[in-house]
């Protein structure tokens, strides 16, 4: 590295390269087409574990497996924490679990955690007991700590320095360490951690204030003293949501009698932050997960419990219809228009329901407001529902010449239109209340309603004021 | 700080506060409504600004205007730049420009600049007039940027250091500059940037590399070579993805000569990858934008632009049903049934809409592999609409006891569940490849679309088959 040539370096790009050159891919693509896997393995040799990574999860089965036989033992182990999980799985399943054992042993912690955990528990064995001892100890220990818990998030490896110590006598340490300890080192940090004699952490000091300090500054002097601290069970999402109030880059995480045992830092948590952010579009999309990389009757097996649920309520509203056939025999128009009322209830729930989830996942709504929201939200139905009711009931009265039509339409929509405001808040928040994801199993709920209510309301005043 | 006690911090916490505690809201709200403003005060002082700001967000006008005339001076700045932005308009309006341009000058860069850029153009100029002059000419300077640009994002205080320099020598000049001129550090930094004699960046250091290295070791031996350099006007997603793709903590950012004018840090952002997934989000679900703290008639409003494109999609649903009117009349168990083929057509493509928009914003979904996943969409809409053709005819056979009727409704589900995750991926495609988000505008077209053939396949094989 001491010999480059910065001036040779083209600092003047036009534009920052971000994700894959097509055009590279496309030139791996072909030369594997052509059989010529080394000189694939020759084009990718330059790039970021990521890139490799993203490079991978964009080929088919075959093109992957050819690649892979090139990927040299020494980059493999930086790529295989990129992958996505069904491709990671499926790369591991090609790769046998004894060269696994042997690329995940070269990871950090974090990372060789995060890949052993998405194996079932038989490969979890067999990976762990291929690792050398002490590796495999620190991962088993991890491993026991809950799932999605800080405890699974952080690494061991960390700085934690005695309170009476001065600015000149860590930096001395740390040089001292990385000379002959290297390995207890992290390989980036951003915070030291200094700690009582019983190893309970008392403050935190950031590298940008500890290197801007005189030597003979103590420690204590410099020091943040109001921390927050994670217990090894705390639950990621409120990690999440504590760096992101607090604009922290790392946290120390303590065990139950308070002893310093790890630290997250900010790069496991944009991780974390990415995943709900996953798992809140696939559960409002009624997708279980992603399984973007998944083959189809995989794709289609999981994707059949939402459809079967969505059936049951499809019927539902069917039965709700049936109950008014011979409404409907004397007077077509109200099929012609009865998915309106419907459609609208079911849109303007949606609305409401995906600001109610978010508020809920952000902790914007709570109990100090949730009443003001609740009447918040019908009120904008109520005043939807009534420009709502005057736009449809012209439509409908003017499109079949029958002023009562539209007079019908209106009113139903001026109720559906209310409860869907309602609802979509009340929902969310009885299944946050009862402990169950709101992102999950509201729209469901909401739609059955908006539907059932839709048609019922349409339905029924047509038969009572139109016969 | 210096006389801290730490054996007196209760260290072992039963467990990690999240978010505000609701006793003290509660306490809050109640010293304002018994009108003893300054016992809210009290209660608020010992606050976090970013909780201070939540607890804001989640008072009524009223309490809002009372609370925050208790806020001292001192304690202002820290709290807008963490507000909801509906909110902080508010109380921006509430404090008036004078107090608002003294609270900004207070801030860094980039936090003040958060602040202004949300007021509209003439209160900008106003705050920007009320400013002392070198903040100002820094705000104005960044407000030229693009919005949702690296130049918003970055700030302006920043390490940057000669190529020859060492170690020691960059400890000496950061500490330095920290007792004669500490207000050209920035408060918190990660990296350190290496630049050459045009001052264009040629390697980055971290501070956990630089911290633990001998004072003699030059910084070219030491320093990352492989930066990515962003650009003043790098879009702010290409900028989250580079930062999540390769775990940076900072990255430099460059003006159109190469040269080092700022740095981006990673809690900046994680701010940007919080409003992506909220823009997600709510264009999913059919809202503008978060609108979780406006008024009712401002949601409303914002809400109806969105109703009436849907209402538009309905009417053409039920004019494809219209079509039909003399087979319904003559068959009212057609229009039972009819909204479940439509209704599940429109949920199996949300499902692949869902996981096909997701895959576009991560640049899983790439020319490469397009053809594929629309191959893989449709099988999946294909293997799914056979099943439910079969449990959806059987249904159907057995309440109206008609087999005929049966089979018509297992048809038009295999078709409109094909057509469903054809064009859950395809539509979406189309829209990026026209540079529309897809995120916004993909679920009308698609349920028009399932909506429209699900009605007419349905219809349409009752009136070919049964009659």
């Amino acid at each position: 590295m001491s010999d480059l040539a910065p001036e040779s370096k083209p600092a003047e790009t036009p534009e920052v390269a971000v994700g894959l050159d097509t055009s590279l891919v496309e030139a791996v693509v072909a030369a594997l087409a052509a059989g010529d896997a080394e000189a694939a393995g020759r084009l990718i040799e330059p790039l970021h574990a990521a890139d490799t990574a993203d490079l991978l999860q964009g080929l088919d089965n075959d093109q992957r497996r050819l690649l892979l036989g090139v990927i040299s033992k020494e980059l493999l182990p930086a790529v295989l924490p990129e992958l996505d999980d069904t491709v990671r799985d499926d790369i591991i399943a090609e790769l046998g679990l004894a060269e696994t054992a042997a690329a995940v042993a070269d990871l950090e912690t974090d990372d060789a955690l995060l890949v052993i955990s998405d194996l079932d528990a038989e490969d979890q064995k067999l990976v762990l007991a291929a690792m050398p001892p002490p590796d495999r100890a620190l991962i088993a220990q991890a491993l026991a700590y809950p799932e999605y818990s800080a405890g699974r998030l952080m690494q061991r490896e960390l700085v934690a320095l005695p309170l009476f110590w001065t600015v000149g006598e860590t930096i001395d340490h740390l040089r001292q360490t990385a000379e002959h300890d290297a390995d207890l080192l992290p390989t980036a940090f951003y915070d030291v951690f200094v700690v009582d004699p019983k190893h309970r952490p008392v403050g935190s000091l950031s590298l940008s204030r500890l290197i801007r300090a005189r030597r003979q500054v103590p420690l204590s002097a410099l020091m943040q003293t109001d921390l927050k601290v994670l217990r090894t069970t705390t639950d990621q999402e409120d990690v999440a949501f504590l760096f992101r109030q607090r604009d922290l880059t790392s946290a120390p995480v303590v065990d139950e009698g308070g002893r310093l045992v790890g630290v997250v830092t900010i790069d496991d948590v944009v991780d974390v932050i990415d995943e709900e952010h996953e798992d809140d579009i696939m559960h409002l999309g009624g997708v279980s997960e992603d399984d973007f990389y998944r083959a189809s009757f995989a794709t289609a097996r999981a994707r059949f419990t939402w459809l079967l649920v969505n059936l049951g309520t499809a019927v539902l509203a069917s039965a709700v219809i049936g109950l008014f056939d011979a409404t409907i025999e004397q007077m077509v128009a109200l099929a012609v228009l009865m998915p309106i009322v419907a459609s609208m209830g079911g849109n303007a729930g949606t609305q409401t329901l995906t600001v109610a989830v978010r508020a809920l996942a952000t902790k914007q709504l709570t109990p100090t407001n949730a009443l003001r929201v609740i009447s918040k939200e019908t009120m904008v139905g109520f005043v939807n529902g009534i420009i709502f009711a005057v736009i449809t009931g012209t439509v409908a009265w003017l499109w079949f010449d029958n002023l009562g039509l539209g007079v019908v339409i209106g009113l139903a929509m001026v109720v559906n239109l209310l409860v869907a405001g309602l609802s979509g808040v009340v929902i969310p928040l009885i299944l946050d209340w009862r402990g169950i994801d709101p992102a999950v199993a509201s729209s469901v709920f909401l739609t059955t309603l908006t539907d059932v209510i839709g048609f019922f309301a349409f339905l029924g005043l047509g038969t009572w004021l139109l016969l």
